[in-house]
């Protein structure tokens, strides 16, 4: 063949490579000057990766809580090497909180980027590999954390350093914040955030603790719900009392627990506690239109759950229900006699019950457990003692995020651009602490935008982050910085 | 000394001796020509009795059930050896039943006993000593089965063993009746009693099961409870679900199962299911009278159980709702996370209950069982399921003894003279299957004829029996049989 010929093939080659990486990883929007880098360093940030998810930083073991501490060092010392300034391990009176900025890029806004690096705990038996062996396979890397939430983590400090090695500065000034408690429901967060309010003030904040719909759907969540969490023991005698010698006189406690329980919601599926729903606000248009357009196929997760129906608070679609309504929910129940086999004839002279309410915003959690605390008073026969167990964290604040910030706005347009189609606006029924903490106390809304998937086994045996969604939350964090940095 | 005062002295002393011994044994009762051979076979029925006792009949546990065989074996060939006729083991589908009589009083009438060789388990790390290697102490003789029944078993069979070695005949025909499932709620105890009606007629019957309120004062039941159980599980859902994504639209099992067992009783206490009181005898002036007379210090009962207040249905006292009311009380219910530590956020997907019905008179065991079902289905809201569970065994049917019958007489009339003072008239809110059964099938009043006592431990640890009690049987049961005898 000719020369022309073959150049001409091997151009249109190029063309038809360009696209279908650009199609892959959306690299069509001017971060074309990090690409290489990020490319070129994919293998040893995959070592580096592969360190930290090796790290068991369960925040929930008492026992490993020298190797939360050894993760934090290892993330302060990496965020050094990256060309991070004033990097520090900073206490708390659980594990502590890693913090990094870099503040040369004078005139400019400031990012906050928050993310954890504790994990859940694991059920070794249950796993095809080690947790924490990481291994590498068919594009993912398996591990504890690799998705929830250190491959959140790496994707934004990689970011930075490609930015840094190629400009020699950032479009916008950052701070790093990065949690050792997420996974235990945030006990020390609020404690820490108010104690560092000048340390933490930002323009912009995200978190990278937050996934996307799939490999070609984007997705932001608009709000979380809030918790508040109680248990309590109703007591009518000191021990559960044969049920021929009294059964009649005595007033059964499994039955007054039955009895309470069935006063704290109405006919209609509302919680019946009295102020409940004082601060809550009504759904806007706006919030209803974006409940009805999320992706949702009811039959087939009732099929999945071998459920026949969802049900719950009148006048709400499920959708709704679980995006923008408080809940009451009975989360364990316990009373008597409670083995799998056998019966015992008794009279139970204690119940037991835990209870979690999901909140949305304006609810604040103490409030609603004071709330509750007082409806149970009220409903108590006599005759009946309860006794409330401290249980210590899960009392979060709900927050709901505006469309019309600069944060909002920014995050959208550079999903908008990465997977060429808007990114869908998501309630989520779930919690938050971090997220309620920074809107409540520095009043600073915390956008989800980070690049984990639903579907990585998060919480669960077998977890995996995918090497190509390492890649493009890379090419995410630099569109997003410089979209922000050339805005002001 | 002269001899004459000496012998003054010896008659004295004598006297007194026979006055300390009818106080501690009542023997001023015609039942001296026995007394001589109870007394000087004591030794060796001590030894017999504990041979009995150390055989471990425990009915509940299968891998026990050659043992309740042999158990059944040694007592019918004890009963042999006494000069009873047709003994015989007779097999059921589960333990089987031991029978023996003697049926020569011609034109007298048939007293039956009742009892049971089987025994309860065993939590042999609770007790002083092997519960299965009988040891006598202070009077007593401990191991499992001393009291329950097998203390009851013994005095009857020696009472005619005493009878038959001193006259040569009984005044009275015998049939004893010994079942091997008491302790486990004689499930087949119906199937046997209905397969052999004409072996079991009698005009008397009495159960040695049965206890004396204290060494000196002598009491009957006049009435004991049924008991009807089950067992159910609701379903919402095929595990629990993460109270973010489901709380609010997912039907809560520990709610659902709250609010049914809420509707299961009225504000008054009065159990509110359909049909439950229709049969339900009201108290007589004679049963009200009967509660009022119990022994009973409600305060200090209050304060053993550690309770402040009992209560119940209204209208009744304590004592009136346990012997004279039927109950419906969940006996142990269970939903969601139980562990005494931790929580979980979840929304459960199913829910356990367990109920028992304490019964009376004419109530049936398995139509208030239809009854509790119906309401349930009426009461169960949509989405959920139900599945109940067979826990076989528990279904008793109560039964109450007139005052007025030839068999109340004369065991009123033996303990009035034995103890020197009329027996107490009690009910009990307890169940007894056979009692029940006995009175159903048969239409045969089973009295309380036994001497154990409450204080004994049995179904606990350190059970005994009194050395004491087991002549002071021996002797009720002489005197019992030679009343009846005496009377046609």
């Amino acid at each position: 063949m000719k020369k022309p010929f073959i150049n001409f093939i091997f151009f249109l080659l190029l063309i038809f490579n360009c696209r279908l990486y650009a199609s892959a990883n959306g690299d069509t929007t001017g971060i074309i000057p990090y690409s290489k880098y990020i490319n070129d360093n994919m293998p040893q940030h995959i070592q580096e990766f592969k360190e930290f998810v090796s790290i068991p930083s369960l925040s929930s073991l008492p026992a490993n809580k020298k190797e939360v501490e050894r993760c934090a060092e290892w993330l302060k010392e990496k965020l050094q090497a990256k060309g991070l300034l004033n990097a520090q391990v900073l206490a708390t009176d659980g594990h502590p909180v890693v913090f990094a900025e870099w503040n040369k890029a004078k005139g400019k806004p400031t990012v906050l980027i928050y993310g954890h690096y504790d994990v859940q705990p694991v059920q070794e038996a249950m796993w095809n590999s080690l947790p924490f062996v990481p291994k590498e396979e068919n594009g993912r890397i398996y591990g504890r954390g690799a998705s929830d939430d250190k491959g959140g983590v790496v994707v934004a400090i990689w970011a930075i350093e490609a930015m840094l090695k190629k400009d020699g500065s950032l479009p916008v000034n950052i701070k790093f914040l990065f949690e050792g408690e997420e996974e235990i429901g945030s006990p020390h967060f609020t404690q820490f955030v108010t104690t560092h309010k000048d340390l933490l003030k930002a323009d912009y904040a995200y978190s990278v603790d937050a996934f996307q719909k799939s490999d070609t759907e984007p997705e932001m969540v608009m709000s979380v719900r809030g918790a508040a969490t109680m248990e309590f023991t109703l007591k009518t005698a000191n021990r559960d009392l044969h049920s021929g010698v009294f059964g009649g006189k005595l007033p059964n406690a499994a039955q007054i627990l039955s009895q309470l329980v069935a006063t704290l919601h109405d006919a209609d599926g509302k919680v019946a506690v009295e102020g409940f729903y004082d601060t809550v606000q009504p759904m806007t248009a706006e919030e209803k239109a974006m409940a009805a357009h999320a992706p949702y196929d009811e039959q087939k997760e009732l099929q999945e759950y071998g459920a026949t129906l969802f049900s719950g608070e009148k006048g709400y679609t499920s959708v709704e229900r679980v995006w923008y309504r408080p809940t009451l929910d009975v989360t364990g129940m316990w009373s008597g006699y409670t083995a799998e086999e056998g019966f015992l004839n008794i009279v139970p002279g204690s119940a037991h019950c835990r209870i979690m309410c999901r909140l949305v915003a304006n609810q604040q959690s103490d409030e609603i457990i004071t709330q509750i605390k007082k409806h149970i008073a009220t409903h108590l026969p006599e005759g009946v003692t309860i006794t409330y167990k401290d249980l210590g964290g899960f009392a979060n604040d709900a927050a709901k995020f505006s469309t019309s910030t600069d944060a909002f706005k920014a995050a959208f347009s550079v999903l908008t651009k990465l997977y060429g189609k808007e990114p869908l606006l998501m309630g989520t029924g779930g919690s938050n602490a971090a997220v309620g903490i920074m809107m409540k106390q520095l009043n600073l809304p915390m956008y989800s935008f980070g690049f984990l998937q639903e579907d990585e086994n998060y919480h669960s045996h077998n977890e995996f982050m995918r090497i190509s969604d390492l890649k493009k939350g890379q090419y995410a964090f630099c569109m997003l910085l410089k979209y922000i940095g050339e805005k002001k």
